[in-house]
């Protein structure tokens, strides 16, 4: 029997999930897609993330892959799932790929962003979706000091204490802040990143803004290596696992 | 003692309300507002809203107004109110006005938006708040249609069965479709509606759009009287009520 490898990229409000990992204590992604998968194929297959995504955290392109013994074609996979899937989670496409294709090892980069709506009311149909900053923003600024966050550190400042890794290394290729109208976006893409790193690094700009960090003060904030020096952690039901980056040329099925 | 009269717009996510009406059975906004009032001003004060919405509906700008002995200034109670409201129910705006001004009876218009999401997969952020529709819309086909609802007509076909109005006369100001991207947007301005009848006419203009009514037929479905020749009601959670209009100059508080 022959095996077949699919890529799917699903949206996801994170506002009712403990994360995409599966886990004892809550509804996960992981285990509601698995869940719409046994549905559509009839038997259990385990899917295999990109990485893992924080309780609440919301995503615009999350990536999963799984291999099936299942002769569902690309356009019926994503059919089933469009239908299937609860409602907070939609497929946003389905590709088949090379057996050699892994949504977790063959990721180059990802791209996260950060939403506030900064405005002095509450919007209330943004409430889940973004951090609300009622104070003036100066966005200008803030892209000012995300740009010290570009190229290659040690980012042990920006990371949430007790988080064990080989390495804080990380490369980042973008860091930019963005405002369209009342919301602004920090928009963060790089080879990984580090517990909470994110939200640590818009918390640290928010900082910057209020003018309780000065923006070319980064650098010596990075080489310090002191997480009390960067900014706090900002809430989880701002941020969005925005793209994640393959080499897929490498990975496309050969028809 | 004095007495002031406050006029209050605010925005709400009405997806966890039973509409504004206070009622036995479930949490309404204009419970929740009362509530939020009295945790303010420490007594009880029974607002007047502007119109009744139902349960699921949501608004950019409905306005309420309520009589108050307390000396309590605008920004005061706007500031008060930020904090008191819950997460779903935002105020925008507190004016004084004069002690003749009513949120309902001084209303002369009222504009309600009907939102639609048109893209193939859902979109998990918007789908509490607009309606998604997966097939092509042609909006400027919609938008057409939508013009042969101007002026004044009975529109006894565009009502819930079994609704008891004095008249089912009405006056529309504006009906237009606008495009935006992956969103479709009617609004509809009016000196007044009758039950659904939004719901009903954003139904219809879809059936226009999907080829089961034909845009130059509706002249035919007003002038019928018929509710079914008109399109279907469509659901709450896509429905805002968008502006309310007084004729404010004479309603100023003179100071």
């Amino acid at each position: 029997m022959s095996m077949k490898n699919f890529k799917v990229t699903i949206a996801f409000d994170g506002g009712n999930y403990g994360g995409w990992q599966i886990q004892q204590n809550s509804m996960t992604i992981q285990q509601a897609v698995q869940d719409s998968i046994k549905k559509v194929l009839k038997t259990r297959h385990k899917v295999t993330g990109c990485g893992r995504t924080d309780a609440g955290v919301h995503a615009n392109g999350y990536v999963f892959s799984f291999k099936t013994e299942s002769d569902i074609p690309e356009k019926g996979l994503f059919k089933a799932l469009h239908i299937a899937l609860p409602d907070d989670i939609a497929v946003l496409e389905v590709k088949e790929v090379g057996l050699d294709f892994s949504a977790q090892f063959s990721a180059v980069a990802k791209q996260y962003m950060y939403q506030f709506t900064n405005t002095e009311s509450r919007n209330p149909f943004l409430d889940r979706y973004s951090l609300h900053y009622e104070y003036p923003m100066d966005d200008k600024l803030m892209d000012e000091a995300a740009k010290h966050f570009l190229g290659h550190h040690d980012f042990s400042a920006f990371c949430a204490s007790g988080a064990q890794n080989v390495t804080s290394d990380r490369r980042i290729y973008r860091s930019e802040v963005i405002r369209d109208g009342d919301i602004v976006r920090y928009y963060v893409a790089g080879n990984g990143f580090l517990y909470n790193m994110v939200r640590i690094m818009a918390g640290t700009l928010l900082y910057v803004s209020a003018g309780k960090i000065k923006a070319d003060s980064i650098p010596g904030i990075i080489a310090s290596g002191d997480r009390e020096r960067a900014g706090k952690t900002l809430p989880p039901h701002g941020l969005y696992l925005d793209k994640v980056f393959y080499d897929i040329i490498s990975h496309e099925k050969e028809s």
